[in-house]
């Protein structure tokens, strides 16, 4: 007999988890596509060239080929590891067909060709928004982003939460304003990115090891990862470090105009925190992570920013971004561990037709017909035993209204297994729709 | 740079085409969940002697591999080919946390590692539903699918179709009475299901073939081919035939027990066809295929029937199914090429919201929100400039309503860009909801 079992890294949940997971992306989506962002779907596999045109090397790939290929067969292919790069694929090959600003969200499965190892998931969902504009992205469209998020996260009802924005070029210009140069800001970069996991101490100790670098500069990088405060704020929290070029004054300014376009139920959940830096090289302005505050070691739930060029590696086209992903399946299984949703329905049917005996079959698919057109999920038993067995079955699968029809005079009763009343039904129709 | 282009055989839709997908499967989703269906999914990735177990050796596999993979690295894994060898797998798998009948439906993605070659998908989403039972499965189920097809098929509206469906029973036994041995009746099957491909001189010369099939069996084979009727005809088209055993007698018992449970309007649309073979191994029963009258070359939208045993390799247990699957990309590509779907929407936006100068983008952002939060797709203008441009915006995206906010008073203007008619909105939420 074949061996069967859990392959490490490819969740997969069972039908009540299956269904919590669905219902949690039709709310995000529904939010997605009340701003107006459109659904693509790119194929699973792009070439390895393609995938590789970032210069994305700590990125593990999963390569596919076919078990019986010989030399008639294409090109190098891979899962993609993430849905930027396909989405950067997309519009560089489709854009003349695509409205700009192109507002697209993306909910697909992605692969990391990670070694097998206990948490990491291997394959998992992401659901991604990003605004792509053709030469010039105003703010508006960050702080539009912002607001989906806080939006989602409203929705999604898991807990208080924090959007935490933060903004390059302010980490540049004051890292360059303490004496680094282009290379040591980078690194400085994605050292205070690592502040949640080494602390200050860690983040200390790293940052002294770059060349060339002051105390001074180190001391005060440190201070700038405490400021948390309010855009409106930020210009007097940021006064006493006395560090002042244009491209802090830009950022600030930016972090201000975005700041200023979030509506009050956002800004209520907002914070600037100079700590978040990112690691990844290609934000250029915005930067964006929301922390759910019961779960600060779950990391971000909703992550991005602005970049200033998407598809440079396939077109000459200049394509300014902004977008944020959330990555699904490690939300969800946070959420059912933690308990965050429930997993009590476990199918969707809402209401069980009872048969008698087979002869009378065809009138409970009648009667379950109706409660369908009415828009009542509705299972007929598949067989005809006691009703004791089929009313069983319906508890079992937590269905809660079970129907009884006489076959002689049509009447069709129902039982509220909550409840445990027992009714009459006048209307099938009209009362399909009051329980739908 | 980069070089992109279509990988042959992995279909990628603009948006327009997109929604139109998600518009289907969403339709048929719908249907689906109406019978109590609940959704499952499983990895894009099994062990590859999970997806071998079946035996399956004419279905090419894309196998799946870390670029850097070494000897740390764990099983030998593939994309799964279909989403039945997956069911299969599940079920045994976490068989004690589900509730029997099983009734699932399943819509996803899968690979056939086929040379590339034109016109053929080597990745393409499938939408299955099947019910598995433990031990015994009543005909009810296999009617039960049937209708799912009638009500998706009217559902979809791709014109008229028609549901055929036969019995694995009846053409056993009937090939057996001809004299043919289990491996000859096999052979027949495989050839039968080749009629639509090679006519019935192609059925009859391969037919030919068979070692030890007298001349008259093949003429009787052929003869049968040309039966189609009504389930409840069918005793007396055979009758001719003189041929009977209690296979025949049962198979065709099987298909008026099922034809009896279709309501009236499958029953429209529906023919028992004995030229339906289905050329896979699995079948002891059943056997569907819907095709549309107009596309006849396009083949089976629906195909799918019955087995004995779904999961014989992984568990002891018996899971007798039935259950049937729809190629959604190719269908898809069909009612692109053929015009059978509207693929006029090019985002889930109706109404944009202009701006008039970006000191009132937070006035049409209140504005926007509130038509969201009534159920409308919204955007504001992600610019300031004449209002000309911004209209010209929703007329290449197909936006029907544009609004215009007086600053000073708070009017709201909606243009209707069929009817060409503005007119003042009193209430933001009410109206969006006509529209919505």
């Amino acid at each position: 007999m074949a061996k069967i079992g859990k392959i490490s890294g490819f969740p997969e949940w069972l039908p009540e988890q299956k269904i919590a997971e669905d219902r949690v992306i039709s709310t995000i989506r529904a939010i997605y596509e009340s701003f107006g962002f459109t659904p693509i779907e790119t194929p699973a596999v792009e070439l390895i060239s393609t995938l590789g045109s970032k210069g994305i090397i700590d990125k593990e790939i999963f390569a596919v080929k076919r078990l019986k290929a010989d030399e008639s067969d294409d090109a190098e292919l891979a899962l993609h590891f993430d849905l930027t790069v396909p989405l950067a694929r997309y519009v560089a090959q489709h854009g003349s067909f695509l409205s700009f600003p192109f507002k697209r969200y993306q909910c697909q499965k992605v692969w990391r060709g990670d070694r097998p190892q206990k948490g990491r998931f291997r394959e998992f969902y992401q659901f991604d928004i990003d605004i792509i504009a053709r030469d010039e992205l105003p703010l508006s469209c960050d702080a539009e982003v912002v607001s989906v998020i806080g939006l989602v996260m409203d929705a999604l009802q898991f807990g208080e939460y924090s959007i935490r924005i933060n903004n390059r070029k302010l980490l540049s210009g004051l890292y360059s304003e303490l004496g680094l140069d282009e290379s040591a800001c980078r690194a400085a970069i994605v050292i205070v990115d690592k502040l949640q996991k080494i602390g200050a101490e860690g983040v200390r100790a790293e940052l002294q090891k770059i060349s060339g670098i002051t105390e001074a500069a180190v001391e005060t990088i440190i201070k700038t990862t405490e400021i948390r405060c309010s855009a409106d704020q930020l210009a007097e929290r940021l006064a006493p470090l006395k560090l002042i070029s244009p491209l802090i004054t830009e950022g600030v300014q930016d972090l201000v105009t975005i700041w200023e376009l979030l509506p009050e139920s956002v800004k209520n959940s907002a914070v600037v925190d100079l700590s978040l830096a990112r690691g990844l090289n290609y934000y250029t302005g915005l930067i964006v992570e929301t922390t759910l505050i019961k779960y600060p070691e779950f990391g971000s739930v909703f992550s991005g920013g602005r970049y200033e060029d998407l598809a440079s590696e396939f077109t000459t086209q200049k394509l300014p971004g902004v977008g944020v992903a959330v990555g699904l399946s490690r939300l969800m299984e946070l959420a059912f561990t933690e308990g965050l949703i429930s997993t009590s329905q476990r199918s969707p049917t809402r209401a069980l037709v009872t048969v008698y005996s087979e002869e009378d079959r065809r009138l409970s698919n009648d009667v379950a017909q109706q409660l369908r057109s009415a828009g009542l999920p509705t299972e007929v038993f598949y067989k005809a035993p006691k009703l004791g067995k089929q009313i069983e079955y319906a508890e079992s699968k937590g269905v809660r209204y079970v129907l009884f029809i006489d076959a002689a005079t049509r009447e069709v009763k129902v039982k509220d297994l909550v409840t445990k009343e027992q009714s009459k039904i006048e209307n099938l129709a009209e009362w399909a729709r009051t329980i739908a």
